[in-house]
């Protein structure tokens, strides 16, 4: 029960703050959104920032499933799941409108400067996203499908970047393009021999 | 006078805003730390997003101001001017402790949902920055120096997205290694032939 609640203001709290922002959302509306009683919001966090900083491993733990249904399926050569894992989240977009973008992109714009706990916390969540790219690219070489000399974490992490770079300019022009232009220079340019 | 006052608001309120986020900043308190008298300010600008929207206009400036200096120095080859172009950012970025990131990606990330005119403007401003760079990757592979069939615009939208991506985990890690990175993986990489 106790979880359950938790659990409920946290995805709650995902929806609405991917939705409009960390900043412009109020613990109020979320706890409303949610059906939660106002006084309960301090049994499960001690903070506005508390929850935040749950919302960051909420996130990730999102990625990690996608990751281990997609970026592991040994079925497939590792550059094919390399490319489902983001053509799932850019049919995810379109599904959406092209709205969201990335969160913990979004996360980081807002709060990067902010507050210390935000950042390290975010820092770590781009570290975990690199890393589960990093390992399908070592893979990838490993089977000779990346040119000798690759270096899979510095491509796993310019790869991370460039696709939340893709998905602020899908975010601000509300077209998929963006992320067509990603798959193409990553996987018909950055990654080809 | 009018002009400078107009002027001196915009100033202002780009370094906050840039700091803190769109949301997070008030009227009244641009209006105090630019030393204008509170009344004043619907004399120059019909709504906060009136401001947020000429902002954009003056973020793109200080990138025009920045590719006229550099990106279309004759002086030196095309890829030169291009690394020279990031190299300057992440100076800039070294001093500023790794804060604010990029100021365009900063407002599509709070507004790209939130505002249509937003938006719109948001998107035509990476446009034109991914259009500086396509013109000196038209120069550079008229000179030999990309790979023949390399496609310059597509090349530039997936530069762009890499430095977006790059400056939010700088922002989230306060480290300029996301920099460096984008550089390596830029100038040894994508556009290595």
């Amino acid at each position: 029960m106790t979880t359950a609640t938790r659990q409920r203001i946290l995805e709650t709290a995902a929806q609405l703050i991917h939705r409009q922002g960390y900043n412009r959302t109020g613990i109020q509306e979320i706890l409303q959104a949610a059906g939660v009683p106002k006084g309960s919001f301090y049994f499960y966090f001690k903070s506005k920032e508390d929850l935040g900083l749950a919302l960051i491993e909420f996130f990730g733990a999102f990625w990690r499933q996608q990751a281990e249904a997609v970026l592991d399926d040994e079925s497939q050569p590792p550059l094919v799941r390399l490319e489902r894992f983001f053509a799932g989240f850019q049919e995810y977009f379109g599904q959406q409108g092209c709205a969201g973008g990335c969160p913990v992109g979004n996360l980081a714009q807002e709060m990067g400067d902010l507050s210390p706990a935000f950042g390290q916390k975010l820092c770590q969540a781009i570290d975990f996203m690199a890393s589960r790219v990093a390992r399908v690219l070592e893979q990838a070489l490993r089977a000779g499908d990346l040119p000798p000399g690759s270096d899979p974490a510095a491509l796993a992490y310019f790869i991370i970047a460039s696709w939340q770079g893709a998905l602020i300019r899908m975010k601000a022009c509300k077209d998929l393009a963006p992320l067509d232009n990603f798959q193409r220079m990553v996987f018909g340019r950055l990654l080809a021999g």
